[in-house]
């Protein structure tokens, strides 16, 4: 432990609080990804940066980089941060919190005098929020890493319709870069990444424990357009083995699905699964059996068999479930993502802080992707601290304590101070 | 059994073709209840009773009676029929074929000079379809039996707007008729009504049977608006036990009431139960875990305790499916409407003549209400036959064969002779 080094949490109060001022659009928070409200972020974080006495600069792909410098210049260094856009209307805390709590850090160590002895960087990164603007994993991340492939540059922003390089580019940047395979940050020169972040779900809230120490980020295994296709006939004149209906037939499928994770879970399994449509279509309507359903099954897990078990059920029972009742399941392109451990060192270095400073963590697996993911994509050991939250994520009564971001501040300083030695 | 005695069929064949060629809209057979559609094949069915010699008047309703007299006309008389008015684009058969098999009856009875012991009657009924025009049951046969209440002639069309009262107005005639208690029809003046009908359902046809024998028409229980209510959360971030998922509540709800039914099929019970409508609400989307969905349930037989069987089971597994997934169903109103048996006599009578003629039947509940179930509420004892039919009902591509619609005309002509002797 380094003594006296106590983060700035003042200066990421206010800035949460310009932030908020800056892109609340009446009803949330709104910061459109390579768009006006990101760019407002951006151009607040980095004026606090330069006014903290770090060295500030964009990479091509418009992630902006705030570096303390450390006394090896050559060292591998440190990278702290999150993403500061955000879903339309949703909460300030998603994402900004993981770059203020990196600038906390950092600007506490500055006005501790303490020096690092390698760089310590804290990133602020462009476009994290896949569903809401570029439907693309981690653009600006993956940008800065060397993974986002040129051909992902024509993926269109969902509202604008532009594409991500037409965006980069209007907001000052130089798409090129993702061409010509340029990188900011490598496994060569980054010794780790720490993404603070809040939890999004209810756990820690439930639990009464301020931080959650991430043990990895959950793979997945999604459809995301399946359908079950019967026949629309007459409810009342169609007896039972006649019909061929498809709202029941996925009525079937999604409970025993729901049922197989109970038992997974009961068997020890950590794993997620959620029909999150299951739905006739609009030709649906009274006194008709339905000759038509659609679903959205999103399956997650940081293991991997986990996933897979659950999977296997579901193709296990969909030929039954068509042979039983006359339909036939149109699944759809399954994606899949891959799950993202994080380094077991930072784990550990991360509950040595927490301990040491007297604030209650709990091992916890990620629900959501974060940027963290890529980072571990590009083999740079990553680790994730939650904050409990509250109202979940996503929306504009996302909450967090500011006492509870202050304890995961006090982890992330000491760890940096630590890891940057 | 009247020897020589067969039914008008080329005159019912002829009068199909007029009326498909007076009503088609270009993509099916419009003719709407009170409206432009069924008035023309009112016309076109009442000048060939006026030129078939029968006596033809319209009641204040707009039902039309069409009579070949008895020889004692102070005799309950005998009456036979269905509705002319269709659902947009919908086929020619579904409710015509049931006058048309009348008159075919009658004109065959005048060509071989019978003189029934009293009255047929030939009736044509307004305004059957519920679903399509006026959100009531059989308003046309209940103003006719003195059931109609006076407050439903407010009731409005869905397309026009205007209600009931007005558009039989607007069709000349005298809703003031319902209001002054009227009646056309009653238990002291009808010996007994048959209405032939096309199936609607694919029975008959998969069974190879041209006729169907209709034992009663179903009653049924009805959830028409009905919702589960849970809560919005991150599909990765929330673990099972924080869940309140709405959309495997419902699906749980419609597997277990599905297997519900099953088992009292196997134990003997008739019955259906459709989930019509089951769906998440536009708010779901992927990555969520949906905070509502709704649907709708129909359960229908011809004996009650079959309905009550599964709805009771429908009333166990919600609470405790409410408890277990932390989810609150709002199940709204339950409407209901009661069974209606066809008269046993009738179904005796019908068998009997069916089989002296060689015509292949079965014994079977209707599925769909009918004007029928009119007279059985007004205490007149009524039969329905069913003919096989193909493409189900209330679409274009309604379909009936004439050879089977010909073996229920001489159904419906032999049973008609005996029951006006």
């Amino acid at each position: 432990m380094i003594p006296n080094l106590t983060p700035d949490v003042a200066l990421a109060e206010r800035l949460f609080e310009e932030l908020r001022a800056a892109t609340h659009d009446g009803v949330g928070i709104t910061r459109e990804a390579y768009g006006p409200g990101e760019r407002k972020a951006h151009q607040i974080v980095r004026a606090a940066a330069d006014a903290a006495g770090l060295e500030t600069r964009a990479d091509p792909a418009g992630n902006l980089l705030m570096t303390l410098p450390g006394s090896d210049r050559a060292a591998k260094r440190v990278v702290l941060g999150s993403h500061l856009d955000s879903v339309r209307s949703g909460g300030n805390f998603d994402g900004a919190a993981g770059v203020l709590a990196g600038l906390a850090a950092v600007a506490g160590m500055k006005r501790a005098g303490f020096v690092p002895g390698r760089d310590v960087t804290v990133v602020a990164v462009r476009a994290e929020e896949a569903g809401a603007w570029f439907p693309v994993s981690y653009p600006g991340s993956r940008a800065a890493l060397g993974l986002l492939k040129p051909e992902e540059l024509k993926i269109r922003r969902m509202d604008s319709g532009r594409s991500l390089g037409e965006h980069m580019r209007e907001e000052g940047f130089d798409p090129g870069f993702v061409e010509g395979g340029g990188r900011t940050f490598s496994a060569g020169d980054t010794a780790a990444f720490l993404e603070l972040h809040i939890e999004q779900g209810p756990v820690l809230d439930a639990e009464g424990v301020p931080v959650g120490i991430v043990s990895g980020i959950p793979g997945s295994r999604r459809l995301r357009a399946a359908r079950v296709l019967g026949e629309y006939n007459h409810s009342g004149a169609t007896p039972r083995k006649y019909r061929r209906d498809a709202a029941i037939a996925l009525a079937e499928l999604a409970h025993r699905v729901d049922e197989r994770w109970a038992l997974l879970e009961a068997q020890g399994h950590v794993l997620v699964c959620t029909f999150c449509v299951l739905a006739t279509t609009e030709e649906a309507g009274f006194t008709k059996i339905a000759g038509e359903a659609r679903f959205q099954l999103d399956v997650r897990s940081v293991n991997p068999h986990s996933v897979d078990a659950l999977m296997e059920t579901l193709y296990e029972i969909v030929p039954e479930i068509e042979a039983r009742r006359g339909v036939k399941f149109e699944l759809g392109n399954e994606t899949s993502s891959r799950a993202a451990p994080m380094d077991a060192a930072i784990q550990a270095g991360l509950t040595r802080a927490a301990e040491a400073l007297g604030i209650r963590h709990k091992l916890m697996a990620s629900g959501g992707g974060h940027d963290a993911a890529a980072f571990v994509q590009a083999g740079i050991p990553a680790g994730m601290l939650f904050v409990r939250n509250q109202n979940g994520s996503h929306n504009p009564n996302e909450a967090m304590r500011m006492a509870d971001f202050a304890a995961a501040c006090a982890v992330v300083t000491s760890w940096a101070a630590e890891a940057a030695q």
